[in-house]
């Protein structure tokens, strides 16, 4: 082809235009078929998984037509008497009504004595950015589960997630709650399944997690659902998670083995960077499953249940992140030789959150020059002549620069599978971090440019 | 349509799996007909703009084949006897040779006296990443362009942009600077033209931007060029920007005169949140247009300088978000309100570097929650229920809540135009920021994923 003379400039320019029509009627017609048979992420999971059995924890689900029509929309898990209760919640500076509400009952709760404790969760409207109205919307449902449930309304904690800026239709909430406490049941894999799906609003899938472990005589379970963090119109990005054990250890125990495996699995994952006014993650532990509390981080069980949380929280912050808006890649950033964990981490996550990393990702491109920019806008000490990097085992770059003996073939062979691994050597000091994200597809900016209908 | 049937189900797969394999291949045979026909940003000016000549300053273009074939690639500005230098340089920690060089020569000038002075620019290989052989290069080119020019290598510059992690060829570069210098010619707009062509690298549109104004008894000219933060394979992202005057400006002066008008021009756009390892921006004052020079901030002139080479800054930073890659849209981002003027300044780029916020901008979509989101994220001083958000004169919401005269029709039309204003008052305090960006695009995504071919 060529566009040599000033004719044969007009009529490629023509046969662009025609293309470029034909392409927007064809993702339209794309669009339209997947609203009937909406896509499953290619980084799926085969099944849901199999779960233990939670004692002490019952689980119902509801369809309040919050938003979405023909769905079970609201989940309540019921924790028996003798439960504490953890969480970690989004730092936005703008976050809803019912996370301020989870920090304020957290907080309470820290210093109080076990006791029975509720969760209320609805999919569809966020109850974010709605002012006075969300505050007396969040009351009147802890009032409204607290009466349902026979537990102070201070025991209830409340999460939302969908659309924001409009008022939660908390009566239609409030009035779902009889049905809901009637069908509560020891939650096993089908419980825990419908509640993964009750609270889904752009998941392609349900998330669930779960293993059984010995404690000192005890055995226990762990099993946890979440909701992924995509933010489609008219819906928000929120991570929701809740993850429930049958252990029984003091709530100021359970906080903090959650901070620190939180920062290792959620907190270490990243989709966009976007940070939800709503992102909620909380941990209950019944203590139903017997023994004696861990009442010490000095508790000699601790280190196996604190792996066991952080195995769980880990395979739920993955399935995120698998689910993230158009994905088709899982990396695993792992940055080692860092002046501290911290900074580790932090240029871990300007790797992870890069647009240009994340768009070489969607085209199996081993453009490693764009991690080495990621790396320098990290703000964070390096020294550019001793990185080295890896792709798999596939030496990218020593000492500064491409290494002697790489070659990109072979980088782009293996940049074609669903799973890449980024090692990032500093070389100037031994902290280390492990984050993960996904790619950033076209199919991400088609799922967020649509105008909410 | 319906999939309430196992055959419908599978025959709307087989349906959608066809169209967008049609996708696919549309989409190919685009990309080829665009490697014929480039496109120009939709937000391009329409025309080149005219510029004043700059007197004392020569320029030259010629084709060295750094790594383009068939165009100029290689840019001299030769600035007279009694010219001074200032600059910006890129905050990468894995910055590039040529900008090291740049540091240390603009350090040891800002003491020197005014003298001759000489930048050289390439496009196609931004000796990045190099390590020994990158700084051996930057040395030998210095050396070769005094050498041709008459002046000390320490009173040369250099900036190179485009591929990084391979050897800089300094010795194509080098063999084309006596053909450099015996072109030099004085510059007016046809060599700014030629120059700002020279050194673009995925830039859709050559950048310039100039005016005149009258400092004193003196007129002077103050004219630039850029090339643009544009990231795709195989080149990396850097946005190059050499401005020039014709005014007397001691060096000191210079340089107190450009952090504030970078800050308020280059450092308040962005396009992906990316930062390049090679980000240059220079400004030269040769003093050639007489006068007494300007060798104190106290100088009454400084003023009008100050604010002509801000709007000069201004114009050819928005002209590198016009041409961010894929742009549809120009953003400006107005934060009011704020605890202090660097906290707006944070606040307003974490709004324009959301990808949330800008795949919105593509869809035309009013979604201001995600703009709620973005300012949450910043972490900067904010109280939810002071927040108020306007797109252009539409009040989309106040005091934390969705205005009760907001209509979203309204908005979405608003949406629909080219530039679009976000105004977002904190209601804390008396801070304030502009900054600008652009959309991102399914058309981003594609430049920036293709294979590196």
């Amino acid at each position: 082809m060529s566009a040599d003379t000033p004719g044969a400039e007009d009529d490629l320019r023509a046969r662009l235009a025609e293309k470029r029509a034909a392409l927007a009627a064809l993702e339209a017609e794309i669009t339209a078929l997947e609203k009937v048979l909406p896509p499953v992420s290619p980084l799926a999971p085969a099944a849901f998984p199999d779960l233990p059995g939670v004692a002490g924890l019952r689980l119902a689900v509801g369809a309040a037509e919050v938003r979405y029509r023909g769905r079970d929309d609201v989940m309540l898990a019921l924790l028996d008497p003798g439960s504490t209760l953890a969480g970690v919640l989004t730092r936005s500076a703008t976050r809803a009504a019912p996370v301020d509400w989870c920090a304020e009952r957290l907080a309470a709760l820290a210093s109080a004595p076990p006791g029975g404790r509720a969760i209320l969760v609805n999919a569809g409207n966020a109850n974010a950015f709605t002012g006075e109205h969300g505050r007396a919307a969040v009351a009147r449902l802890a009032a409204a589960t607290a009466g349902a449930t026979g537990l102070d309304a201070g025991s209830v904690l409340l999460a939302s997630t969908g659309v924001i800026g409009e008022p939660l239709p908390d009566d239609r909430i409030a009035a779902a709650l009889a049905e809901l406490v009637d069908g509560l049941a020891p939650a096993a894999t089908e419980h825990f399944a419908r509640a993964a799906r009750a609270i889904m609003t752009t998941d392609t899938f349900p998330k669930a997690a779960g293993t059984r472990l010995r404690l000192g005589e005890t055995e226990i379970a762990i099993a946890g659902i979440a909701k992924g963090s995509g933010m489609i119109a008219p819906d928000m990005a929120t991570m929701l998670a809740f993850v429930f054990t049958d252990a029984a250890v003091d709530a100021a125990v359970l906080q903090a083995l959650l901070g620190p495996a939180a920062d290792r699995s959620f907190n270490a994952s990243t989709v966009v960077g976007d940070t939800s006014t709503s992102d909620t993650l909380i941990l209950a532990a019944t203590g139903a499953a017997g023994g004696p509390p861990i009442a010490s981080l000095e508790d000699p069980r601790t280190g196996a249940l604190a792996a066991a949380l952080e195995g769980v929280m880990r395979d739920l912050a993955l399935q995120v992140v698998r689910d993230g808006e158009g994905a088709t890649k899982l990396a695993e950033i792992v940055v080692t030789g860092a002046a501290s964990d911290i900074s580790a981490r932090r240029v871990g996550l300007a790797i992870a959150n890069s647009p240009l990393v994340k768009t070489a990702l969607a085209g199996q491109d081993p453009n490693w020059g764009r991690i080495v920019m990621a790396i320098g806008k990290a703000g964070e000490p390096a020294d550019r002549d001793r990185i080295a990097i890896r792709f798999g085992d596939i030496r990218v770059a020593d000492a500064g620069w491409v290494s002697p003996d790489y070659e990109e073939a072979a980088a782009a062979a293996y940049m074609t599978r669903d799973e890449i691994v980024i090692a990032v050597d500093l070389g100037i000091g031994t902290g280390e971090a492990r984050v993960w994200t996904s790619d950033l597809t076209k199919r991400y900016v088609a799922i967020n440019a649509d105008y909410r209908s």
